[in-house]
């Protein structure tokens, strides 16, 4: 997991794009994921910051740095990483997966800031843009249809930098009903099969092993005890009593 | 890794999409991914398969499978997932990170159908749309910014189901030196640095040892070797002669 001082260290860098709702969804996306800082070489249309696709993201927008050309926008970045669709055309950089070079990337920046460049809509990054790479990221799209739209392309980029693989599952999970929940409804459950004959004196031992491990797979979640103690306690009523509540 | 027969389990399902351009970008980035059946409930215009967003996904919008209701489309999957935005809201489902609810889909794509749910750009997926899901997954954008825009949540969700935790960082390094190209280049490089007076007789083996590190150190892409070679050759002849070739 990156700092916010770290996430801090990255300069996302549009390079000549063409369509100002794209730089306003690169932005969007930057801010989703907690970076701020984007820099603009050549824009197509100098009106990209009324890109009506960065929403929540204006205020990043209106601070993106503009820049002539891709040195003077990565000059104080001590990692530059460009990002291609190309696979067999003659690259001169190493290329290296989305998945590992992320995890370059995340490295470099708990040290020093990094710059990671997306070229123009139509042709990419051009060669001389590259000539400022140490080296590039593909994203691991299919070889029939590699190239991804560019806000989609960043969004995708800027996730595996903030991803965290060791989120664990138990995170945001709902609560599950405790051992000493399913302990209070057992014996309601039971009673009521008992009462409604579905446990059969002779068989009820076996029979009543089966229920218990059924309940203990249910994955009952800890807000719905009280509601399922409830049903169970009104259903036995009705067994018990033969009669309707009012 | 999933197989192709394993990608062709999800299907992507759009619950009152409002902007065509969406349903285009979502089934672009279906397509980058290698997925291919897309559904869609309820879209607010019925012109979405015109999308100019889907490109190189044109034939994939174009067999969209179009449906009334979330029960319906979602009828042949074993596992039906939501997405959400939403964290505090009191949610009736278990929320899982993507980074781990990915991991749940992926394993259960081994061997069944899957859906996974996208509600509409304005309310996300509404109460009635959730009660079809046993479980929800949320992208993990920052709590001051946590709504994505729907085309780049679908890219980020699927990349999420098809990347490589295991790609390795050399699958597409470019190739490196040998140790038998170094060893070419080192005598050269330590001859040289003889002739120019660098290395200097008395301290020589120190001075040596510490070019071999630095040379070992260096990472040479095999490509560059004899270009490497040449200029070594090409400055020692220099010293050695005095002369400038012409």
């Amino acid at each position: 997991m990156l700092a916010p001082l770290e996430l801090d260290r990255l300069r996302v860098v549009l390079v000549s794009s063409r369509n100002p709702l794209n730089i306003g969804a690169a932005a969007r996306a930057m801010s989703n994921f907690g970076f701020s800082r984007l820099r603009v070489v050549n824009p197509y249309e100098k009106a990209f910051r009324t890109a009506r696709s960065a929403v929540g993201a204006a205020e990043l927008l209106a601070s993106a740095e503009e820049y002539e050309c891709v040195a003077d926008a990565v000059a104080d970045c001590t990692l530059v990483v460009g990002t291609t669709a190309v696979r067999h055309r003659e690259l001169q950089h190493p290329l290296r997966r989305l998945e590992y070079g992320g995890r370059l990337i995340r490295k470099h920046m708990t040290s020093g800031p990094a710059a990671l460049l997306f070229g123009s809509e139509r042709y990419g990054l051009s060669k001389d843009d590259l000539s400022y790479c140490h080296w590039l990221i593909r994203i691991p799209t299919r070889e029939e249809h590699i190239s991804m739209n560019l806000g989609q392309a960043v969004a995708v980029s800027l996730y595996e930098l903030i991803r965290n693989s060791r989120a664990a599952g138990a995170a945001d999970r709902q609560e599950l009903a405790t051992a000493g929940d399913m302990a209070r409804i057992t014996p309601l459950l039971v009673d009521l099969l008992s009462t409604s004959s579905y446990l059969l004196p002779q068989r009820a031992d076996d029979t009543e092993q089966r229920i218990r491990r059924m309940l203990r797979r249910l994955k009952l979640s800890a807000r719905d005890v009280e509601a399922w103690l409830g049903i169970l306690r009104h259903v036995q009523w009705r067994l018990r009593t033969g009669k309707k509540r009012d």
